[in-house]
């Protein structure tokens, strides 16, 4: 087990039953860490909450369930960025998985590149971060223009977001790898899981060795 | 004949000779219209020189050649934008050909999303534009964070600058097509003589109709 | 807010009474200006009606609802070209988007490229029209072929109507994007909103940057 | 041996010493037949001509040789139109190898869907046809046209002209495939050599079957 | 209306009623033609039994229907090939869209490359052709084969059939597209209609043209 | 290292004198196994010569040498099948690959599936293999002609000749990877080496294990 | 009839009774050969039991019935690996059809390129492997490590598990097509059934020559 | 300008001069600031040098420069992994950069995922890492392993380094973003500077947003 990492189980594609049984297999070999349920629709948040009552913590929006220990705030600070209703989903997975880690999150929802104003807006929040998660389907911009506001890592999160030549996330994801801004990395679309987990690692700083490997 | 577009030769792949045919057989069927020539290199450039002399007005950066009649400023007001030195040829294409077609051209070329204050200082040359032209290569950002910046047409010209996911330009040809910001329209690829042209049409108004369907 | 253009809510993906939400805070916000709800199926259509009963204007082949202030003309003539049956949907979300924004409208559905007197015989029209927004799938040529015979800007909507090798649009999409027809710019798949938002900005002249960049 | 088809040397990426080889060891096997050539560069040529002096026929514009006996019109008439200069490589390959094969062949090489009054102006020479080749790069979009007017198969060949988002002729096959016009069949990109032998097979009628499946 | 051709509706995507509607007013305009409707599943095909009784010739394993006048045999043989059970609807479009243009039509249906010695067990029947239809998914690779048994015309019909890197239908098509064997030209993914049609053309001779060009 | 495969350079990209070293230091590690250069031009093979003399074998066609021990036949029949020409370099370098790990190999490079006697000639080798590779380009069809024809494993290896779709190999790739014909298996476009490689392991039986996991 | 492999069904696209008629047909043909159904849902399952009772094997989680004569092990060992839930439909799709075909045959399943000390300790089941079979989704890097470990063939299966840039499993077929890892050999996306053929000749040795080419 | 970023200049498509005189204008703008020069070939390189002189710090295998202030270790450690030759330069082109961004760093090039015993034994280093920049070529499965060995943020570099279905770098781009490993993000094929930049950002701290923005 990875120092700070919680466990984690995919739940798509999976049975309520698979996921509650992997959840029990992973939170009995640790009942210390938590384990991390994403992509868990009502039947599956449904069926946590059944097995686990109170142990479980519930993110409906980011279809997201941790089972076990609180997380602790350990690390520095997150910030998820993303431009409203569409994208909340994906961005709230991206926040919800950095807390479970240890990260303290700032959620911002109503920003995009069309609106530099409200963008602007935003710059003692970024200020304040240690790193930025960027959410955005259809053109991908926001990442771009955040680039340009903070001196942090930035973490790109391409949604399938969008319709036509959006090509199911293929459009923001190629804008996010071809960003000019520097500091800019990137994930796979729709995976705020993974920008959630690089960022708490990002502002945890180096601790994660000591039991890799397993 | 269109009113107002000139007569085009895209010389990539002729011979200079071929050139100088196609150009002499066109200015002497219309000799009050400019000839225009793009992706004019060197030689092509050199042998319409020997051909035409006086009669050329060059343009270097954008690899263009316009022959006969200087163009007369008799529409609105374009403004070309790009980062800077790799977008140039094509931004300059741009500008040069809505010249020759009637627009009164400004050309701005310092401006990036990842550079909100550059951008933002573009502001009193947008609000007197009726069409900005917006060229971007790599992740082609410029056009969604322009469009939340003026209520014109903007043509959108994605260029093939860039490497590995770039995809020889189609990275912002995407990015363009799904920008969020309203107004934006797009053209091939390193078209500028295409954007150029829409957006002198764009600012001249519903003049062109007299002569058409030869 | 933009001159105008109204607020958007793109309603797929939401639920009616997320789109109906939005909406109350958009004409609370700016009574004067309508808000345009695309993509808005019998369900967001009904609920649109019941919360604002006779400040809706439908268009459901387009499968829009304006909310507010009827559309006043001020702009020239935009005329919306389709080959019938499947494009309809997307030339009307057009052709409706156009004149909620001021424009004057001329919808025609009955031309394709393979119907060459057909096509002739929207020659009046066209020179009556000082934008034409051409809707087309599977093969989407027929921008190409009224390029020839118009001098006004062309803006080309290509749909996913197709099956095999129009691969959801991309046919289209790429044969609009090289046509060798001047004048003519793109949008994107299916996005007969913006075609028809530019298609306004187009014909109503430069005074959208009065209030811009909010 | 089939009937009427003459035996293929695809000239590219071999040497002329290899293509010199090839071509008398199959000439010599059947005097009474042509031997073509295609994609023929100049070295290639003058290496056929000093092996085979007046037993060439040689088609500099479409890179091609034949070998022996020369064509004898046995079949009916196939029409080749392309726009111009660009094609024009290809759209000779597809006419010289169908008089090769052994077609009554007419080439037009001045027409574009954007310019209609020429393009219906060739009406008399299609209504002679038996079947059309129809090549074009870029947009792809003059078979959908010609598929209008006449009733006799069509085949169609795209063509690498273009740039950008023509991807190498991805775009025009992509037109070609969806055509709205019936009877249109397609080959492959620059493939002129296929077209110009379906073509001539079209139009000679069925007897090439006695032979076949050597 | 073109010579031997009938008028065709594409069902996907129209409601019965539009269907039936479309067929009425096309069959009145023509009552001698037949009217043809493809992709009819069966509602469709319920409706036009309903509206026109004994009018309709139906083909429920290739989804149409014919209305009016029934076909007469006034052109060659088309041989349709396809491997099984999977590609026989789209096989089927092409024989059915064949013989309602006019052609006499011999469908196999158990043939594939993997079975060399039925695909021998053939060549009696191809031996007899004047044009041979090969429908193939997956790989893609019969008519490469049969190509290489006739000496005619060959229309190769790709389908959507498989899984994976079939990338439905794109494998089969880039494999007939790319065929070594002469004489084979390419319709559309899935466009047994088309190739039926194409075909019908190819066998009957040139006849088409009196009155093209509606 | 593992027995029976020799180590391997691939030269493309490194200069003569890298690659000289990396083989003199490999050689002196295992002076008893040969050490194989793939992707060898004259360059490449020149400095081998002289740095090795006599302990090189040299495959020009192949463009590969290998330095030290000769092989050893220590495993079964592996047949290698190629059309012609243009398919030989990656055919070569696959029977050499094959060879110089201990395969007994014939190599047939005459046979398409466009010419099924030729290859139902091909019958009593393919019956005396063990494993049969199968080298295309273009069409790629072949692996699915010979994979009706043996019951042994076949290892497709798609190359990248070809034009236009063939897309630098993809077409033929995907037409292996969807063969209807049971056994095939497919490597990388042009991966003859690894085809030869992977089919001497196969012909060898189960051998391979003792050293592996260095 | 080819030795050793048994004749199969694919039964997705096919009804229920579709697949019982084929079955039957096989089945009666040859009585002394198992015929095997893949992609068997619950439907077909229970008419395949419901038709031939007791004659039935079934494999739920590898969706395949086989119908007939049980499997003998008359080849060498295979080992099927993968990392767990998602995959374990292909890799016992594979694994089945190696036993059915004559294997003996281990699946090891909770297996991951980012577990190494779970992958390490495969290493004994790996040592007594004739071939292994690595079934791998998402980035389908599996193989590339297992290559390293083992000295027999590896048939990789590239999984459709995954979501956004995995694109349907095209990004492990291209990781899989690329390895680095000598002796690799790749299927189509999901093609268990086509592994697990392949890797059963593979063990079975040179005997499958007999009756081929029916 | 950010905190502890250099400025940069992409070198590839500007010439020699155009290089030297940005660089002298952003070396006098912030003379305490290293200006960093990438894809600096010998041209640009020897250019630089002449201008400069003893400001230069050379990285010829990175094909990097930096002019100005040396570099100052102010953050924590970076290590650089790649396969070997062929992904050297872009691994030096992150490691240099890392370390002028201030961070230690240490670069292991003989690492690849088939030699799992080379690959345990970095252990070590990467348990003292901060962050692991991991670099490769082909399957691009290297991150995936590495992963599976820290708990640090990993930035993976797929590399244009490969042939046929490496399609230039997508395939390892998408092995990255697929990578199952958790901390891994991604940044553009061949990006080894973007890659030093974020690793450098990364173990640098929160300490980058005072100037932000300019
Ligand atoms: N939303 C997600 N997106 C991408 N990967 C995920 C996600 N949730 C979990 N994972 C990864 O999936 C793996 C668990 O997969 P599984 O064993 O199928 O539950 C873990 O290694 C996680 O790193
Ligand atoms: N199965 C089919 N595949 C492709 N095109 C078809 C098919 N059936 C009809 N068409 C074409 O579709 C057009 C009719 O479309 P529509 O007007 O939408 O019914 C005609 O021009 C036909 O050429
Ligand atoms: N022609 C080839 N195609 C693909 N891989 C090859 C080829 N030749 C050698 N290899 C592989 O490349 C690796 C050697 O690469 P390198 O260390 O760069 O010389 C070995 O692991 C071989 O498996
Ligand atoms: N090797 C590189 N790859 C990607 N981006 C780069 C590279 N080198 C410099 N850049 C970026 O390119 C921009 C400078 O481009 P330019 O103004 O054309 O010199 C800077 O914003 C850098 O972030
Ligand atoms: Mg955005
Ligand atoms: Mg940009
Ligand atoms: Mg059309
Ligand atoms: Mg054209
Ligand atoms: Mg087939
Ligand atoms: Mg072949
Ligand atoms: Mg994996
Ligand atoms: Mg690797």
């Amino acid at each position: 087990l990875r120092t700070g990492d919680p466990e984690v189980i995919y739940a798509a594609g999976k049975t309520p039953e698979q996921v509650v049984a992997i959840a029990r297999r992973l939170h009995e070999a640790h009942p210390a860490h938590p384990v991390l349920v994403s992509r868990a629709d009502d039947a599956v948040r449904g069926a946590l909450r059944d097995a686990f009552g109170g142990l479980c913590t519930e993110e409906p929006v980011g279809r997201m369930v941790a089972v076990g220990a609180p997380p602790v705030v350990s690390g520095g600070k997150v910030t998820v960025l993303c431009a409203g209703t569409s994208d909340l989903p994906v961005a709230t997975e991206a926040a919800f998985t950095a807390r479970v880690c240890g990260a303290e999150v700032v959620q911002v929802s109503d920003v995009g590149v069309a609106g530099i104003h409200r963008l602007l807006a935003t710059r003692p929040v970024l200020a304040a971060s240690d790193c930025v998660v960027v959410v955005a389907g259809m053109d991908g911009a926001l990442p771009s223009a955040v680039g340009g506001m903070v001196g942090v890592p930035i973490v790109a999160v391409p949604t399938s977001v969008g319709y036509g030549a959006a090509f199911g996330g293929l459009a923001p994801l190629l804008t996010m790898l071809n960003s000019c801004a520097p500091g800019v990395t990137v994930v796979n679309i729709d995976n705020g899981f993974g920008a959630g987990l690089a960022a708490a690692r990002i502002v945890r700083g180096p601790r994660g060795n000591t039991e890799a490997g397993r």
